[in-house]
């Protein structure tokens, strides 16, 4: 077989249906982030402002996460230098998982080394090593959700989105002896709508099943402390096992799972993918650690953030750009056409220096293809203003459809 | 059902068997590494010496990988911000890309957040994406391997350990159109044997198989650059895929795998694992790529570990303490027996200060329990002479069997 033509073959019928990714290549600016510098190839660039960062409070700048990533790098070095069994555990990861823990009001935390990865791991283990195990999941969930229960090989049904009365008559066709675990998000990531968690966890309660939710687009963001939306509507201690993020919000990288101290062992000592991984390195545990010690006690970037949100949203009712409306700070202007979204991005980059990505098919069904604009306390007045304007030029230009203005 | 009560009892299971891990809790101490501090709980805390490290030069510590990193962090911030493919992509991603494709005279290469993951997710990848493929899998092969055979879905045949002529049999099976995958490591990391990798790829072509070769015990150790076992016996050109980490020789993290442009492009267009996670940090990719540049040119480090390996495996032999003979850098301590394993270890903890994770079942067979020993080029004679001394003493103590010596 002619392994090379297929390869090629592949990925020409990837770029006909439009969805051949080319990514941007940029310089973040510490100090200055949204901006960032992009890499055109040989020795052109552009001065760009990211607009669809998942850095969702600019963390990834702030001086008590970098003080803390340059004390550690001073002190125990780069990499950890095993895997956690095999001399990789650091001190830094013991305290970020009691951070972790605190964070969320469990019993104990386990790191992993990205969210993909403790999503995998944690559902993987849960489902595959509890005889007889059944998931119930919901239908948009992300992807390293769906593979973990693609891994486990447990039986699973999906319910329909956020519907709990479908999710209520899956688990009904299973008696009281058999384990259940239903798995679901907070903010999901495309529409930035929110799960209705505490319907989820009475119907979870009254089958007998675990709850396993995914916050990883609301740790830092939401609640008093940060610890995301179960925590700001009190509802962490009902939850089974809480999975976040170490790379959005907080700034750095890695994943995490929160839960009873018997569960988070169980999972610490069955999962391939957490035993067989090289540790974090003791400076990334340093710098989250850091960010969710500083996001616990300051509300102050959590305000800004959703003011900046606001006002986005606000500036493009304006202007009748068409936006999904949704409780979060997750912005999609809606397009609603793959060649039309890439053309918009392509656009806003080159004449702007706006760099927001398009959202195509299979990120998001056809016909609702989008701009995800993720406003940051970072991003002024000017960097919104600039966005706005740009936008309905383009919009003009495309002869897009507007909404009813509010003005 | 009773959740809590099966996960505390799957523990106590595990806890019977003697497998049940508890995790040295250290800091290592950048500039005196293998030095580091045990952190024993409360305010106790033990002075170390680690001697069972996956930084096997010392890559850790070295002033221009840490150099690099500060200047990055300082120049970019501390993560990356979103996937590759949403504002995630840093031109130190690039550039380290650029580098590692170099390295194994490749056309191009791809950045995964662990070693684990480009396994799971390149094997796991070719395997399910290439319609009738049959995947190859070396007996000893790592578990990251083993999981991305498994998620693939593909048809599997398991050849034994290194047996050329099984594979060849078990390839004679399938007929030139059919699909094939060779997957097999260079340095096997438990008994530090390395495979007859110009045998395998004789057998491969013959096949028209493609091979994938794991060489993270070997990147940065061997070959006139670094290159592997590979580089080093003049095949690089030969193999399809490699796949190596940096974090280990390396001294930081993740992983990636080199290839064919085309190939490449293909693992990133459709893997899931590289997809939707996070991408590395920028401080960790210039890290990386520092380290990986250092060692290109410098063979120093190279020379050094070997001969640190050769005076520990001498000094053994003249004690008569038994290890496992083989070309590598690992050097397997055989005690044959989970409970003494753990004894030793944990005496020459308690009493040495000297830490070497006991490797138990089912890392390795029972009857094969081991301690494994990673000199480096930072263990210095009297760091040697400690612990053939503390071995030669629990040795006695313990009445186990010595080799006939060579004194």
């Amino acid at each position: 077989m002619d392994y090379e033509a297929y390869f090629a073959n592949e990925l020409d019928g990837v770029r006909e249906e439009g969805r051949y990714r080319v990514f941007t290549d940029i310089k973040r600016h510490r100090g200055r982030f949204p901006h960032a510098t992009r890499f055109l190839g040989e020795e052109e660039t552009q001065a760009v402002t990211v607009w669809c960062s998942n850095d969702y409070l600019g963390m990834g700048q702030h001086p008590k996460v970098l003080d803390a990533m340059h004390a550690t790098l001073d002190e125990c070095g780069a990499g950890a230098g095993g895997t956690r069994n095999i001399s990789g555990t650091n001190h830094y990861h013991v305290e970020l998982e009691a951070e972790l823990a605190d964070l969320h009001g469990k019993e104990a935390a386990l790191l992993f080394t990205s969210g993909y990865v403790s999503n995998w791991a944690g559902i993987g283990t849960l489902a595959a090593r509890i005889p007889g195990c059944v998931v119930f999941s919901d239908a948009l969930n992300h992807a390293s959700m769906i593979e973990g229960i693609r891994y486990s090989r447990a039986p699973y049904k999906i319910f329909r989105h956020n519907d709990i009365e479908h999710l209520d008559e899956l688990l009904s066709d299973y008696g009281p002896d058999v384990p259940k675990l239903v798995a679901f998000e907070s903010v999901y990531s495309m529409d930035g709508d929110i799960g209705p968690i505490a319907e989820i966890l009475d119907v979870c309660e009254k089958h007998g099943a675990m709850s396993y939710i995914d916050e990883v687009h609301a740790v830092g963001l939401y609640g008093p402390r940060g610890g995301g939306i179960a925590e700001r509507e009190g509802l962490m201690d009902r939850i089974t096992v809480i999975e976040g993020t170490l790379g959005k919000a907080f700034g750095v990288m890695g994943g995490y799972i929160a839960a009873s101290s018997n569960l988070v062992d169980f999972v610490r000592s069955f999962a391939s993918g957490f035993i067989f991984s090289t540790a974090l390195p003791p400076a990334v545990a340093a710098g989250a650690a850091a960010s969710i010690r500083h996001l616990k006690e300051s509300s102050e970037e959590r305000e800004c953030h959703q003011d900046r949100v606001a006002q986005v949203r606000r500036k493009l009712d304006m202007m009748g750009i068409p936006h999904l409306a949704n409780p979060s700070h997750i912005i999609p202007v809606m397009v609603g056409d793959a060649h039309k979204c890439k053309r918009i991005s392509d656009w806003l980059m080159d004449n702007h220096g706006i760099y927001v990505q398009p959202i195509n098919y299979p990120t998001v069904p056809v016909g609702t293809e989008r701009l995800r604009l993720t406003p940051s306390p970072v991003h002024d007045d000017g960097d919104i203003d600039r966005l706005i304007n740009a936008l309905s030029e383009i919009w003009s230009q495309c002869e897009l459809a507007r909404m009813a203005t509010a003005a």
